[in-house]
Parts: C-alpha cells; structure tokens; sequence
C-alpha cells in the first residue's frame, strides 16, 4: 500500500473518530488490553524473528534490550491500554463559554486533532502507547517504526486492528508503515495534505532529523541538559539529595541533570562533600577551575562541557558569583527542558522560576520530576522542548486542539 | 546589517522583555502612540515615497490604496497602539497550580514566546499593529513587510525604537528587515535558531510559500472557504438576513460567506425570496441543476465551484438532502475558518457544532462575527485555520506560551 492511500484511509476514518463516546472508546481500549495478552505467543514469535535479524547484524546489547519483547512486557502494554482507558475523556469538553454583548455565546470545545503520525525508533511499545493515547483522543494514527522492530510491529498493529474491527470501529485508526526505507520516512515526513502533527520519539538524531525535513507541524520532544543551581543561601543536605537523586536515580533519561551551577560562597561547604558522594556513585566531575580545587578526583571542564547532554555518570560543574550569573549561564546552555535553583532565599527563588527560559523551573526538587505520571496526567506522550502548542511533559490534552462553537439566534454583523 | 545578526540582537533582547511589568509595557505603549503622532509629517514623506514608486510601476489600486498612509490612518494606528496598553496583560497568569500527593506544588505560568517574526505584505499598518501584540505579550519582533511598503516601513519602525530609546528599553524590540529581495526571505524563514515563531500576514500565495519553506513553527492565517447550511427547519427570514450579511456586508475578507448549502425540502421557499435580494445587491449565484430552478438569473456551478474562495460578489449553491450530507460536503470543501447552521432543530444544531470540522462553528448567526474583536479579545494578529498551538482568532493569548513552575521543599524522585 502507498503512503497516500494511507493518509486517504486515515482521513476518512477521522468523521467517526470525532464522534466516538468516551464508552466505545473506553470498551475499545480494555479489548485490546485482552486480545493482546490473548496473542501473546504470535506477538513473541514475531518478536524473535526480530531478534534473532538483531543479533545477526551485531546489535548493541543495549538496542537488543529495548527491541526484547517478553511475556511481562506484553502484559506491561496491555496494563498502559487497561490505565489510559480509565483516565478522564478530553474530548468535548467546553471551556470559557462567555455570552457577548450582542447575545452570541461563544466557547471553546476541546475535539481531535485528526489524524497524527509518530516516527520512533525500535521500541515496540511505542507502537501499543502511541495508539492508545491517539484513539482515546479520537485521533487516527499512522506509525512508522524502526526497521528493526518491523515484525513485532506488525503483530502488534494487526492484533490492534482485530480489536477495533471486532468493536465495528474503524480499523484504520491505527496504520502501520512497513516499508521501512528512507525514502519512505522522507515521504511521510511531506504528507502535509492528510496528517496533521508529527511527533518523532526517540534519539536526538532522529528528532532533528524530523524538525528539519518536515512540512508537517511537528512536536519536539526529548533532549534535555538540565541544571541545578546551588545558591548561596541553600540547605547544604537538601542540595546534596537533590543533586544525587537528579543525576544518579536514573541516568541516560532526558530529565537527569548534567550540569551544576555553584555560587562561589557556598563551594566549599557544598563541593567536598557532593564529591565524596557523587563518587560513591562513580559519577565523574568535570569542573572549571574555581571549583575543582574543592573536587578530589575532578577533571577539568572545558567550554563544551557546558553544552553536553552526557546521559551517563559525569557531571559538570560551573562556579558563578551571582544568582543574575547563574540564570544568564543556564539560558544560554540549556534545552529548555528542566532546570532547579536550590535556595533558602525566597528573593532568589521567585526570580529563578521569572526569569529561567525552560519547559519546566524548579525551586528545591529534582528535576527527575518532569514527566505525565509525576505532574499527574495518567499518560505521556512525550517531554516537549519547545514552545508552540504544547510544552513540558505531554499528557493526553496535548493531542487535541479546541474549536469555537457559537450559538445565535439571528444575528448578523452590524 | 546581515540577518544573522539580527536574530542575535532580538534574542539578546528577550532576557529583559521577560522581565518587564505591566506599567513599563503600557508606557511604552502610550509613549509610541504619542511619537507617531508627532512624527506624522516624517512618515507621510516616506509614504509619499512609496506611493510616488508604485505609481511609477503601475500598482494597481487596489494595492495603492492598502498602502497609502494619511493623517487619519497614521491617527488610527497610534489609537491602535492605544487600545494595546488598555488590554490585561496576558504574562505571569498561573494556571492550573495543583498541590502533587508528594507537596509539590505544579503550575503552569504564562510567558512570553521569545522572538516572533512576521511576514507581510505592503500594509504599513501591520508594522505598528504587530509591534504593539508582540510588545505587550513581552516577544521581541523581527518584522519583513513588502518591498513596496519599505519606506514607510523604515519610517514607522524608526519612529518606534526610539520611543523605546527614550523610555530605556531596548530598541531590538522590533527590528526590521530592510533587504527586500527574495533570498533574504528565504534566509529568514530558515532562521529557527534565532526566531520561535513565524506569523505571514497576507494573501493566499505568500501564506503557502511560508508554510512550504519555513523551518521555524508557523501560524498558518487566511484562507475561508465558509459555508451556510440551511437546514430543513430554517426560519426563511433569519436565513436570508444572515446569508445577505455573510455574503455582502463586507466581500474580500475571509469570514465572508462562499457557499450555500441547502436543504432540498426549504428551496422552494428560500431561493426565490433569497435570489431576488441577492440580486439586487449585485451577486452572482453559481447553483447545482437541483436549485437553478428555483435561482432567477442563477449560472450553472462547476464541480471546481465548490472548494472557490471567491472574495467576490460571488456564491455557489449545493443542494442537499440531509443534514448529514450537508456536514460530509462541508467537512470536505472547506478550509477549516468558519461554518454556520442555520435550523429550527435542536438535534441538528448540535449535531452540526459536533461533526463540523472548522475553527469557528456557528448556530443560526453570521460568519462575519469570526473576530478578534467581535469575539472580545479586544485584538487580533490574525485567524489560524490550523489546528496546533492556536485555532481560530488569536488576540494577544496566542502570542505566549507556558511553562511548569514547581515549588518544592526537598522533594527527590523514590
């Protein structure tokens, strides 16, 4: 099938999608919950297929990890689909309804999107997810997935696809890609006429990849070299916690922090015994010269340090004699994901969440926050990182737009 | 100066637009309108420039007559620029703020863009206009007017930097393009470095080159095929008195009615009455074969009339059966702007509000009223017929975006 028959089908799909009831959506989601943990043994066997090419053309482990496919995991995409189905329904919702002087009442009412279309790499869950969040949306979707992944993809969009049809819904809200060349993206990435946003999920290389080449509005998500900002006045042992949670809780995670700011009064308080823990923890410092006397075992930093998203066990450290110095450095290395001072000042704290450019600006916690289950949405689609539309981690209203809807009685422009 | 430096200039100065308040915005504001004032004779020179070239290459007059400034219009601009400072300030709302079951408190604040470019065509009004949204909203404007407008254009951003100047804030508030050849709007569509969002202000042709070429997010603005359905139920009389609005209290603009869908069982009784009144205002009417009989004077309708924004004393004529067909045949021609029902029947109403897919969806009133104004925003950039980041008429609200702010005491992530 061609790429344009594909968006044909998901725009024709749209009409019934816009009128769903949350309860056909709802059953439809709890079905698929069921069919998948039914078809476990063809969506592993696909899986192994999958595996079995990986490791054929020498796939990092760590690649092979996140394509591995087991019986936990399958029923870890059913337990998302069972959780998404139980969230509140977005869609139809009116908000700011006002009557104007001349009688109209004018609203806005929340509706889908329409049709929309994910890129990502070889995580077969990203398949099971991303129709989940669009459908309960009432969003068609069309997928494009790694090739590495294609078999257990197709499994999964097929298993999908017999929910929807067994519900006598549309089938083609959910639409698998399969040719998986790169012409095939380049033309996805140009099907401007029939989807309507584009959200890559992923690497670095393939967000930019996509923001570049695409003609479609597109979401960015991802890349995120998150600061934490010890001020003069901070509680050395919450700063100390909040930097190991930030940076060692989880690392190779766009929310970690890699970059320390440090105001010259408080470092040699703070440094030696942050470097003493981080150490424990085998996290290497790079630091510039006003800090790493305070550093035993530190390495020089340099001026590309600052701009590094590392997403691994290092972190930088850059000394500043002012809280003005410390919010100048940070928007102008940062990539507006997560940023945190941590201050007893309540002065410095205002100014920090004024004046700090970033998706999301912390006072006294970790930046490991900034995520749709941690703000409380139930869901995420992604972490965005720029500032049209939606910004910061993205739950299911961020995959709908509103339209105004005006009710009259006759009349006419004066 | 090239472009390059330009963006850096206007990025430069975003740090202090973020952090100006409510009074400073508004004196600059009331000071800008004041010094266009004064400067009137400055900027009628320059304009007489423009107009003495257009003349020389024959500029048709209507374009002549956009581009003309007098005492009056530059008298309407400050008042413009007036109206601005007088409008609540749509920066530092916190929305949404919520206690997290762990103690952070997460919210959402408004803030400004960044820089925002606008495109236009030889309407020296927009540069005052644009300045005074992206102003009050705390953006930095990098301005592009048309080639024909570059003298005034010259005059009026002069006008405004230094009423910046004189009350201390930066003067790279608005800046402007003053190369007017091709390649330097192509190179400033690919300035996505430097600028955040990209708003084109003008016809259908310049809208789709920046759409097409652009790199940096745009707000797509313009086009209205809009229609009227009239439902089997239709008082005749509100119908004709809000299709005579529609269609000819004001042609050329985009919330004009195009097209008349109507019900098979009314156009006996509406299309004589509505064709006579129509006529005498001068409209041609374009029917299928099922209305042209009851249409005096009516001229047969080509399948191509259907998707025609005509801007004209011009309107093509659908019969249809149902109000579903009637939704099927609007959701397919039209450009997402604006669509109205008009009908007796409850169910119907509310079924056209559901399944129109547009940015504005009216029962029983005027397109005309798709506004900023008309809709109470108390100012328009322009009306988005795209669905992401701002749908509809944008007032000052679609020139900001949110970000996270989070209060803590400590909190890490378990």
């Amino acid at each position: 099938m061609n790429l344009t028959d594909i968006g044909i089908r998901a725009k024709e799909a749209t009409p019934i999608m816009r009128t769903l009831t949350t309860a056909q959506k709802n059953v439809l989601l709890l079905k698929a919950a069921g069919d998948l943990l039914a078809n476990t043994p063809a969506i592993l066997k696909a899986n192994a297929e999958d595996m079995e090419r990986g490791r054929a053309n020498n796939m990092p482990q760590g690649l092979l990890d996140r394509l591995l496919l087991t019986e936990s995991r399958i029923k870890g995409m059913a337990e998302g689909l069972r959780q998404i189905a139980f969230l509140d329904d977005p869609i139809g919702e009116v908000i700011q309804m006002k009557k104007r002087p001349n009688g109209l009442m004018i609203g806005r009412k929340r509706v889908p999107i329409g049709v929309i279309g994910i890129i990502y790499e070889a995580r077969p869950n990203v398949t099971v997810d991303a129709f989940g969040l669009c459908f309960k949306t009432g969003n068609a979707a069309i997928l494009k997935g790694g090739s590495d992944a294609i078999s257990s993809n197709i499994a999964l969009a097929d298993c999908l696809r017999s929910s929807l049809a067994s519900c006598g819904l549309p089938e083609d809200a959910i639409q698998l890609i399969t040719s998986t060349d790169r012409e095939t993206t380049a033309e996805f990435m140009h099907m401007d006429t029939y989807v309507n946003l584009l959200i890559p999920r992923g690497g670095a290389g393939l967000i930019r990849a996509v923001k570049k080449n695409s003609t479609i509005p597109v979401i960015e998500t991802g890349t995120g070299n998150c600061h934490i900002y010890v001020d003069e006045s901070a509680d050395i042992d919450m700063a100390v916690a909040i930097i190991l949670n930030a940076k060692t809780q989880r690392i190779g995670v766009c929310n970690a922090c890699e970059s320390l700011v440090v105001h010259e009064k408080i470092r040699d308080r703070l440094l030696p015994v942050l470097a003493a823990r981080l150490h424990d923890k085998k996290v290497e410092i790079r630091a510039d010269e006003q800090a790493l006397p305070y550093i035993e075992n530190g390495v020089p930093a340099s001026e590309e340090d600052w701009g590094r998203e590392y997403l691994d066990l290092i972190i930088s450290v850059k000394t500043v004699s002012s809280v003005e110095e410390a919010i100048e450095h940070i928007n102008r290395y940062n990539t507006g994901h997560s940023e945190a001072i941590i201050t007893e000042s309540y002065a410095n704290a205002q100014k920090f969440l004024d004046e700090i450019d970033a998706a999301a600006v912390y006072v006294n916690a970790s930046t490991r926050f900034t995520d749709g289950f941690e703000f409380g949405f139930g869901a995420e689609i992604g972490i965005s990182t720029q500032k049209m539309h939606a910004r910061g981690p993205m739950g299911l209203e961020a995959l709908t737009t509103t339209k105004f809807i005006i009710y009259g009685n006759g009349q006419v422009r004066p």
